[in-house]
């Protein structure tokens, strides 16, 4: 038996085992946004520190500092064969609104092929995968084929702000021949995505004051301006009702012109409209005129409102004026929109709009860059051969609609080809009630990393 | 001494009784709109109908069925004198947002002259005023110089649907010749205001439904309908930016048109631009292009937005697309506008600008004719007169910008003149954090009301 095949059939014996380690890991809300999660923080880092070392990794240290601890691991036994960087996080985001989950977010729940819980997909259940490859070849082989150099950080949802720093302090630490960036997803059960890019994010938090204190509106009505009725002005006049295009000036100025081969290449993504539709529930797609759904999603700018704070929302009924309005809304940015460039003209065109009524507030709360790889890169190509051994479908190419924040700085630390992909579902919930991973998609990942790792060390043979 | 000097030296003997049994209601929390709350709901209605017993009211009784529970309390024993009806509430908003109170909003808290609580003004300590001034008379003369008939309910702030039906059905047993409604303000500590009519209003929720549960708007961001951007632009549409006149077709088709003559009345309110934005504390006054501020605040249209739920708006960010967004918003109506119709037309504009991206539904939440009163009255004048003799200064008269849904149905059902009055002040902070009254207010309430019960029966003499 080939060592590969070794590590495949201890995958395939240790499923049940490697579902229970994922269930214990996901059991602990390790939210990072969140304050009150703290010491949950330090719990899952904790857990998954001590699960490498007893894996049989050379090294494994949490580092601590400013935000939440990472995990960094490795395994350098390997000389003179590559030296492969992955990543992974382990906090996730907060789980309400809790009252629209089946089963509780924290209490991993098996039904059928799915395994539901907050982080399961994203990104506890991915990390895990490439943890159970690793263990099996050290298991099987007390080796792995190539230098592994594992990151599994706990701020992915909160701009990865001490990853951001430890990459750039740690650049000759780190130094590596690829690096694989395990949190995306898959198009569906049997065909793989690798990511050649990712659109970049520029979250504002857009706050209008008015009065001084909630107001009367019937004392107060049509005397005063109401800070809602002025921002939802403002929030309108950002994008165009009909062809959907942002309206901040200059706003394009720096998107990519792409041209028509790589749109095709985009567009024969097998994901259908009727996909969409059954994806989202939506009653209607929409988006920017001009562009295919394909495209909206990966290589075209957007802006959605996440949320909208002050005044009464409750229930019943309240008849204030609100001292304050506030939304939070994004912008997802692709090559080459620069987000702090982007922050700066939506803060100039909203400050324009705002009447002498009210005061305005523009907060950044997270600008990040866009990313483009070359897909043809001899490393890239090997993970595409690895799925199509593992799911029997090759990858499909495509830049990723999500952000990876850390994706632009290991590109422009570490120089080396980055494989963005992973092992979720569409229709795994993310960031949203009922979260899940599928089990097959879970147990698949581990397979193509354990394929991945041999093919990349057989490259430099 | 007359009767009526002794029951003014009564009064003025009894401030800190009357202020100490005002904070004893102030401290039960009666919200009408949240159910939490509905055991304190009956304990203030309990509350006020000992009180009222023990000041030798000769009837009183806790009237309860669907609603909340109101009280009614009467004193018929001056035959041939007129009849009063007189008309407060118990029943408070929510006290949220709770962190901007300086004092808990159910510990009445007094600093130098004003008292802190939620209800102090709107409507505990007026309503506690009146019956305060009932005791002086009971106390004092073993009688009232008219009749009196008090109905003090629990519904005020959620549309008063249990009071609508007892006034209607019980007309007969509520007969009078004026009715008192006490639930206002007056203009400045020596300005009281009589309102000749006020504003109605109707209040709609309007939720805004795009996919199927909240999405990740990386994912799917561009491809579906975010349904916060698309209410954005529904509400954006209601009022126009610059005129901040209301788009709503037909929406102003029957509003009366309102004479110079009355205009200048109005005009003539000793109330300047300077001190609306003392009141306020906003940057700047706005509103309707081509009526004064005066004007807005009384005889003009209005359209407010009191909140927008859905998605995500807490600390930190959160990149959903929600599955539903939903604005609570009113509109303050004048003579001769229909509520009903006003729902209608506001329903069918909403649904014409919503894309089949979404489904969209229009709720009406309280729908509240607006009132016109006779100011020439005589018994209105008599109220007048009494302000003027406690007060140094006679009523100014104006149309109240807030509503008092029962108002239309007394009117409607009694066919008697009202006197829509009350001794708040403009910053008696209303519905909002640190409500409180001002005690030399709520001590010359009590006076006045001696006086006018003193007057309606001299009148009648």
């Amino acid at each position: 038996m080939s060592a590969l095949t070794a590590a495949l059939t201890y995958l395939a014996e240790h499923r049940s085992r490697h579902t229970s380690a994922l269930c214990e890991l996901l059991s602990i809300p390790s939210v990072s946004m969140d304050p009150a999660y703290q010491a949950d923080m330090t719990r899952a880092a904790a857990w998954l520190a001590a699960y490498l070392h007893r894996i049989g990794m050379s090294h494994t240290e949490i580092i601590t500092g400013a935000g939440h601890p990472m995990v960094y691991s490795e395994w350098l036994g390997a000389d003179g064969a590559p030296t492969l960087l992955i990543y992974g996080h382990y906090d996730v985001q907060p789980a309400d609104p809790i009252a629209e989950w089946h089963t509780p977010p924290f209490t991993p729940t098996v039904s059928g092929d799915n395994l539901y819980a907050r982080g399961a997909s994203d990104d506890k259940g991915q990390v895990m995968a490439v943890i159970a490859a690793l263990e099996a070849w050290l298991q099987t082989s007390g080796r792995l084929p190539i230098n592994v150099k594992l990151i599994i950080e706990g701020e992915e949802e909160v701009s990865s702000t001490a990853l951001h720093r430890f990459v750039a302090a740690a650049a000759e630490r780190l130094r590596c021949d690829a690096v694989l960036l395990v949190d995306s997803m898959m198009l569906g059960p049997r065909q793989p995505l690798i990511l050649y890019g990712t659109r970049g994010n520029c979250y504002l938090e857009v706050t209008v004051r008015g009065p001084a204190t909630d107001l009367h509106s019937g004392m107060f009505g049509g005397v005063v301006d109401n800070p809602f009725n002025v921002l939802s002005r403002m929030l309108a006049a950002l994008q165009d009702g009909e062809t959907r295009r942002i309206q901040v000036p200059d706003f394009y100025q720096k998107v990519r012109v792409v041209d028509e081969a790589e749109r095709a290449l985009i567009n024969q993504l097998p994901v259908s409209e009727a996909a969409w539709l059954h994806l989202t529930g939506a009653p209607a797609l929409a988006g920017e005129a001009g562009f295919t759904v394909l495209e909206r999603a990966s290589i075209r700018p957007t802006l959605d409102i996440h949320g909208i704070g002050g005044g009464f929302s409750g229930p019943g009924k309240k008849t204030v004026i609100p001292a304050q309005a506030t939304a939070k809304l994004s912008m997802r940015l692709v090559p080459d929109q620069d987000p702090h460039e982007i922050a700066e003209l939506a803060r100039v065109f909203l400050q324009r709009l705002a009447p002498p009524s009210v005061t305005l507030t523009v907060t950044v709360l997270s600008a990040s860059h866009p990313v483009l790889v070359d897909y043809r890169h001899p490393a890239v190509q090997a993970a595409s051969a690895a799925f199509a051994a593992t799911f029997g479908n090759p990858a499909a190419f495509t830049i990723g609609g999500g952000t990876l924040p850390i994706a632009a700085t290991f590109q422009k630390c570490l120089r080396a080809p980055l494989i963005i992909t992973g092992f979720g579902l569409p229709d795994d919930n993310l960031h949203a009630p009922n979260e899940k991973i599928s089990l097959p998609s879970l147990f698949g990942g581990s397979e193509m990393v354990a394929r991945y790792v041999s093919a990349l060390a057989d490259s430099s043979a």
